[in-house]
Parts: structure tokens; sequence; C-alpha cells
């Protein structure tokens, strides 16, 4: 399950803060960090005293230009965030996703991303419309911002919990019964859609809402983003993407035929 | 709850660790914090920069020369352990910890203390030996030494995770039954011994074995530490605790007596 799960910081601006992280994460027996344009370097001195042993976690990270890029094959991204800001999205806490881990992580092809975003602004709205739901970590409300390393220290840890009750679950269990459950979940069709997927999915519903008139990119309002709400939060599978996807390409070329009749 | 809890750091060396633990203490709306003979400046611009704002921490804490010192006033001490050595000791999970916070902090005179070691060698058997229980994060075993600033954090998120849903849970309550539980408890006389009052009782009850000729110190074994463990793990209230005080002088007093017959 863990190796399942990807760190994701965007931005980041101090190499210890990025070595602090690999320690956490080996810590916590997390590996696959990816990094969205660093605003700094990321093997420095500072990072690597930080990481104190972790650091090939510093090298083996992957570096990417865009959130899109470092979560394209994620079926589940989260989004650290202070709270919900223009728009409300679906809001965990820690122990709640760390709870949804060992039920998203069973499909063989599942991917959970835990976006984090930079030290002095987090994420963007954009951003934290690109996942599907926001995890809070519960603070003072007087004095609310989490240092990044300590951030990634707790869900790293929670990540770690929910993985040990569940393993210690399976060890446990004597029932053929329970022990086929998973394996019915990763044999079955539905897998779920990759964030890639959802991505162009948004992009060709956008194009298509502009080409019928629906939708004035210039008076955006929240329309997209309320789109991606619904959609995110119905976790789509793969046949249902190639269903939605063939209805926008259909309504595309309905759309095209019409207007040369103008 | 939360003003009970107590972090107290044992012989810490590096001044970054002690801003970071202070704006995690105070992220999570811990406000005391207890320095035994740390070796380093506690007041350092490496610590205030860490501390990000949360610097009046490091004004207020308090510096103790031994742990004995930094936890008299308490009623419960967990130190923080990579796991139980020489002799195992009641061992708790920071969750398990955490559930038995509001529990332990219904009394006006309850004091926890969760105590941490050396970021180089942690707690030393003595200074273990004076907790009542030991807490572990449960760590990757292939690189299980987290970063101070990491474990405190860790630990103060499940107090604030503790104390979030004990009030909510207080405020969910209706039934008077409910709310009746914790007056009858706090208004009971039977307050738990303060942790000076169970030190002064070991070193008591050393003393009177050494008379009675039952314990040589040079040939200590685990005597001492398995009467801790046992008497810790009773959690003595203070009037058994005068009770246990009384046995010891009178045995004392006895010893004193047969001695010069001989």
């Amino acid at each position: 399950m863990l190796e399942r799960v990807r760190i994701v910081l965007i931005g980041t601006s101090h190499p210890g803060n990025i070595g602090g992280i690999a320690r956490a994460m080996h810590n916590m027996g997390l590996a696959d960090l990816a990094l969205v344009a660093p605003r700094c370097e990321v093997i420095t001195q500072d990072s690597i005293s930080r990481a104190s042993g972790a650091d090939h976690l510093l090298h083996s990270a992957q570096v990417f230009a865009t959130i899109e890029d470092a979560v394209a094959d994620c079926t589940l991204a989260v989004g650290a965030s202070a709270r919900s800001r223009t728009l409300p999205w679906p809001m965990l806490t820690p122990r709640e996703l760390a709870d949804r881990l060992p039920g998203e992580c069973q499909s063989l092809s599942a991917r959970v991303a835990l976006v984090f975003g930079r030290e002095d602004s987090g994420l963007t709205n954009a951003e934290l419309q690109r996942c599907h739901a926001h995890v809070h970590i519960p603070t003072n409300v007087d004095f609310s911002s989490l240092n990044l390393a300590a951030a990634v220290q707790v869900l790293a840890y929670e990540c770690r919990m929910a993985w040990l009750s569940s393993s210690n679950h399976e060890h446990s269990t004597n029932d053929p019964a329970d022990t086929a459950q998973p394996v019915t979940v990763s044999e079955a069709d539905d897998e779920l859609a990759s964030h890639a997927a959802l991505e162009h999915y948004f992009e060709h519903l956008e194009r298509v809402l502009i080409a019928i008139g629906f939708h004035d990119p210039n008076k955006p309002r929240q329309l997209m983003a309320r789109l991606r709400r619904l959609y995110l939060r119905a976790r789509p599978e793969q046949m249902e993407m190639n269903i939605l996807r063939g209805i926008l390409s259909t309504t595309e070329k309905a759309a095209q035929q019409k207007q040369p009749r103008k």
C-alpha cells in the first residue's frame, strides 16, 4: 500500500524542507517523491544533512513542470489545504484520508498523490481544483501555518498507521471469504480513470462547452471549477470516462456540422 | 486539556530543533515547554527562525537541571522511545496515548509530561525508568530514527486530535449523567500522586531495602527498575502514597532499632 502513495511538492523553496521530507517519508516507509517546479536546488548540503541518511529519496525524486504531469497516473489526488477557499471542496481530516487509503490502494494500478504547496502561499485555487479532495490538518486557529516538512510528517504518519492496521487485519483473518475480497476487486474490469484521463476530459469538456456557446472563458465564473468538483467527486471508472469522452466527441461533431450551415 | 500537557526535551543539542518544536507545539495548541540540561543555546537566530512566530514559547520555556525537576508536578510522564530496552515497560502507540489523555487531564491538578531524549542517543535507561509508560512512534524498521521536531509534531498532533474529539463529545452530549462524570472525578479526594512524590518514594524505598539488607546497590540487577515499573503502572493516589511512605518509615525505624543490638 505505502509504495502506491506519492508525495508531490509544488514550488518548494527551501532545500532543508525537501531533505526533512525525504527523512520523514523514509521513516514512515514512503519512497515516491515528486517535485513540481522546485524554486531551489534539490541536492544541497542542507537537504542532504536534513535527510539524515534518506538522501536516496532526493536522488530518485522525479521533477515535473506541472501538477498535471506529476499526478497524471494517479487515481486519487488529495491536496493539503489550510481551508477550502472560493468554492467548497470535499474536505478530509488526515485520519479520514488514512482510513480510505487501504481501499484506495487495493488495485494494482492505484496511485495516490498527496499534494503540498509552497512554503509561503500553499496551493493555488487552480491546483486545489485538480485534486479530488482536500485534507486539512487541524491546527490552532491563531497559528495555523505548519512547517512543510511537519505537514508531510503528519500525513505520512497517518498513512503508516493505516497501513499497519490494514496489514494487521490481513494477518489476523483466517476466513478465506475475507482474503478473497481484494482479489475480486483487482480482478474487476472497473479500474478508476487516471488523473491524466480526467484532465483530458476536462480540457475536452471546456472546449466543447465553448464550442456550443455554453461557456465564455472571458466570464468563467466558477463553471469549470464546479464541474471539476462534480466529476472528481464521482471518481469515474475508465469505462465511464470512455463514455463521457464519446459523448463530448459526438457533441463536438454535431456543433461543427451546425456552424457551417449558419 | 492541552494546557496540561508539557513537552520535556532532554539534552537537546540543535537550536533549530527547539525552534521547530516551538512551532509544532503552538500549531497544535500546546504551550508548556521544559528543557532539561540543553546542550545548546535556546534563543538563537536559528531557533527563532524555525519557530516562525512561535518564539514566545522559547522565551517562556523553563530550564531544569534534571528530568526529576522537570516532571516533579506531573501526574503522568511518558517517554518517547525507539523500543523498550533492558526491561520491558508499558508501551503505548501515539494513538493509545492520545486516547488516554482526556481522562488523564480531567483533574485540575493533572499534568502530563511527554519526554523526548537527545538527538543522537535518545533517553537513557535511567530516564526511561522515571516514566510511567513509553510511547513508540511506528517507523520503518530499516530507518527508525525520527527527527526530534518530527517526533514532537506527531505526538502533539495526536494530542490535538484527542482534544478535538473529546471536546466535540462534550458539546454533543445532552445527558446530565454524562456531564456529571468529570465533576465526580475532580471532586473526589483520590488525586494521583505527583511524580515528585513517587520519586521520593523510590528513593526512600531503595534506602530501606538497602538498610534491611534486601538490596545491594553494587549488585543492583533490575531490582529498582522492576519496582519502579510496578508502582508507576499502579498509578498510586496521594493517600496510597502516604500509606506506602508510612510503611517504609516504620520499616526503617524497625531496622535501625535492630542494628545496635547486633
